[in-house]
């Protein structure tokens, strides 16, 4: 065992920003293309531009039991069609794994769901805090007009499965009709 | 193995008060009276007071591998003669689990060490996160006038060692001297 030296980062707590995060990614329209239910919209959105429509600050740490990983993820506000902007979703590949959330900006949604079928949905708001229970899986949704921006804290040895939610989605989908939010059953969705 | 339900609780990321925490601790300078140095101040304060050092929030969780646990820390302004307040500080049970902390407000510094007698101390001002390696006892310290406020996350098998902290103290002891702050070697410290 090698003894880490203890470290300090600056994060932003309106906007995410993390600075000397040790990663960062971005996550373009063209690399979610086929999570959004409406092909056709989002087609013709391609056409002519490629959206951010979040992005990751990370800091990282070996990948072994007892270490802790903290990033802040910045989902921009928009739709594709009718249904706001999001991220990929993700179970943890150590199903047993936990994460926490807090929300330091914005207005959104957590869409969490087993491997059995259950969904839930929990509001977010500048301070709330989401727990994500072992085994479930866990998307955001910014519903507001403004960035959504939330920091999470995950075990180092977690790591990420996103191949089952890019096969068979959400088993809800969070949108706007008529000027109003809805959540409601994702018609395409099945279990795997 | 029990499904949890994902929930959310309500955090006031400027004063650390979190809405339906399922625990709050108080430390009043009584319950920590063998941490600080000058004893004949405290004996003083104690004679006709019994000042409010700090309090803790926290959410929380089945104590099993892949849980979470995150708590808010309200540390409130003030000196036992010249040395600032502060937590009583611990090593973690199982001491290969890390923490992270995220500070909402004031300023502060983490004193962190090891059995082996390494000392370090990071700064901690609003937006500041440290990373609390395993092994690293911790320990927080107010500097200014206002309370110092952080959130913290720790796996929830951590567990806390105040023994060996109450014992042989931190070996390092943050003070003030003629307006000046000053970190400086525990002349009381001893290697357990």
């Amino acid at each position: 065992m090698k003894l880490m030296k203890p470290f300090g980062k600056q994060f932003n707590l309106t906007n995410g920003v993390i600075d000397g995060a040790n990663n960062h990614w971005t996550r373009y329209l063209k690399d979610m293309r086929d999570m959004y239910q409406e092909r056709e919209t989002l087609n013709g959105i391609l056409n002519s531009d490629n959206p951010l429509i979040y992005e990751v600050y990370e800091v990282s740490v070996p990948e072994e039991v007892g270490q802790l990983i903290q990033c802040t993820s910045i989902i921009y506000p928009g739709k594709i069609g009718k249904e706001y902007y999001m991220t990929k979703g993700h179970y943890h590949k150590k199903k047993s794994c936990a994460e926490v959330y807090l929300c330091f900006f914005g207005q959104g949604y957590v869409l969490l769901q087993t491997e059995d079928g259950r969904c839930e949905a929990v509001e977010m708001k500048r301070g709330t805090f989401v727990y994500v229970p072992p085994y479930w899986a866990h998307r955001t949704v910014n519903i507001g007009k403004d960035p959504l921006v939330f920091t999470g804290v995950y075990p180092a040895e977690a790591g990420h499965n996103y191949g089952s939610i890019e096969k068979v989605g959400f088993a809800k989908i969070i949108m706007e009709e008529q000027g109003k939010l809805i959540i409601r059953r994702n018609p395409n969705f099945k279990m795997e």
